[in-house]
């Protein structure tokens, strides 16, 4: 039954406000992986932290934070929902390699080594040519590792995943994205990548951002679940997951935010251009509150057992999360 | 005997350094109370964090940081020391009440509402008017006895301090001053103040600062436990403690800082001026490795029992902070 199995989205960036938590409360989810910021610098990351902490006293009846997996078992048992966080950009730590223990204190839990573009860190998805990993994006890997800060690359062009998965020793994640298999685009995944990152360990879930998926906002359930039942075949179930993308109630000025940061005085359109610069249109089987569980029930179509089904939407997320953000000593 | 107790000096500023840490592993201090920032704004506070990370990575076999009592108790039990720290200004909250929530969650466990000068939140004891606590001060106290910060008005005015004292649900500390009946001194604090501080359940931490001693640098330990003892009779034991503000190893450049920080284009001179613009001499049985086990001893002689001698060299901040860092659910 889906109301067995702990329920983890492991991303979205949607308009939080008291409405939507009572939508995640109904939804049956556990836990959601929030993005906390897309492009802010250290000081602007604390204001990100404070704006939560105002939320969780204005909301403590419907979530909690997630500073460890024992507060998602919390969440579940509370119905409530469990927020934990991550950063799109390595923009929280400046250039400062000490910044990424204090940001993990804060309960920043997963952070991407680049959000498109080039960083300090890494390339970006976008960016014509790759470097790969800096030196600074090397020291990182390290240091992440140590405190138990989780590495993503759902915004990482491929030589730089690739490198990532080889310095990092610990798994990493790519919370969203989709194999260029089933869809191409710059932000989907090579099957390269994916192999890479699954055998060593790491996590792929899946995007439900109409850009990311086959057919965009017409893809359906089926079209999505194939895609899932494709790379359980290729890349054991034990890896994948769902990281939704789910951007609900924002207005264009975040997807401008998203996209532009304070870098480009010219439009950016991402995967859109400039007659489809707007917000894609949501999945109906998706975006409301039972859009987890019609997943749970459409994987079920596609033979996945309970346990297995179980597994991806959710039960994988929580595996990694308790491995993957336990301090070293 | 001295090695039964919990030993805490509730304020230094010391040189941080391997060595340093070893000299007061060897003393018996099991916690120190460090001040992390005088000036610094809230993205320098993240620095001063991460600068402290490292220490505590780099000597996890003498010291550990401090979240709860708990790790003061690991502390004692591992034989390390235990780290815990405050802010003398509100200067890590810039203009935010956000961020007393996030600085506590990064371990900042006290916090003065003003270093001798005026603040946001209220009025330094240096200051010709005090205007006592201000609109933001109201708000902050509010907000800092929610999430468990403990107010220290050390360097504050007395009227604010009486302000403190009253608005603040919770008891607030004085962590680093002495009666002014023992020494006038604009850092002192009148009987007014003290009263009112230990009615509402406060801490005083006796300073070992010779600007704040009779007789200065020639201060006894004789002159010292007998200011502890006329305090024990007035105010009662329970509300006394040590903050030695012991200032070890520290350049001409700290003092000025912690004087002058950016505010001054002329040199400030604290309670010392410009015939006597440096450190004071320290007090020689009080500043190597046998400094608090000299007080307990002292504290015996002066007719102190075992277990007041105890509460003065540490249980009473061990208790103080176990209430007061609890957050209201």
């Amino acid at each position: 039954m889906y109301q067995d199995h702990i329920v983890i989205d492991g991303l979205q960036y949607s308009h939080w406000d008291r409405n939507y938590f009572k939508m995640l409360q109904a939804s049956g989810i556990n836990a959601v992986h929030a993005t906390l910021v897309y492009h802010e610098d250290a000081r602007q990351t604390m204001t990100r932290f404070a704006e939560w902490n105002s939320r969780f006293e204005q909301n403590s009846d419907l979530i909690l934070p997630v500073y460890s997996v024992t507060d998602i078992e919390t969440a579940k048992q509370q119905g409530k929902v469990g927020i934990f966080f991550g950063a799109q950009n390595c923009s929280p730590i400046d250039d400062e390699i000490g910044l990424i223990s204090v940001m993990r204190r804060l309960g920043l839990l997963i952070m991407q080594l680049t959000y498109n573009n080039q960083s300090l860190l890494a390339t970006g998805c976008y960016e014509q040519n790759d470097s790969g990993i800096t030196r600074f994006g090397q020291q990182a890997i390290v240091e992440m590792n140590r405190v138990g800060m989780i590495i993503d690359m759902s915004h990482s062009a491929e030589q730089s995943t690739l490198e990532a998965i080889e310095i990092s020793k610990r798994p990493i994640c790519i919370s969203h994205a989709n194999p260029t298999t089933a869809h191409e685009a710059l932000r989907n995944k090579s099957d390269t990548v994916i192999s890479a990152l699954t055998k060593a360990g790491g996590l792929l879930g899946f995007s439900l951002y109409p850009f990311h998926l086959p057919n965009g906002s017409d893809c359906t359930l089926n079209d999505f679940c194939t895609m899932i039942a494709d790379c359980a075949d290729k890349y054991g179930v034990e890896h994948l997951a769902i990281g939704s993308d789910l951007c609900l109630n924002q207005p264009q000025a975040v997807l401008e935010w998203m996209r532009n940061g304070r870098w480009s005085k010219e439009m950016d359109y991402g995967e859109g251009n400039a007659n489809n610069s707007g917000w894609p249109d949501t999945l109906p089987w998706f975006a409301g509150k039972d859009g987890m569980e019609n997943i749970y029930n459409g994987l079920l179509k596609h033979g996945f057992n309970d346990k297995d089904a179980g597994k991806i939407i959710g039960q994988n997320w929580f595996d990694f999360l308790e491995s993957g953000i336990k301090p070293i000593a």
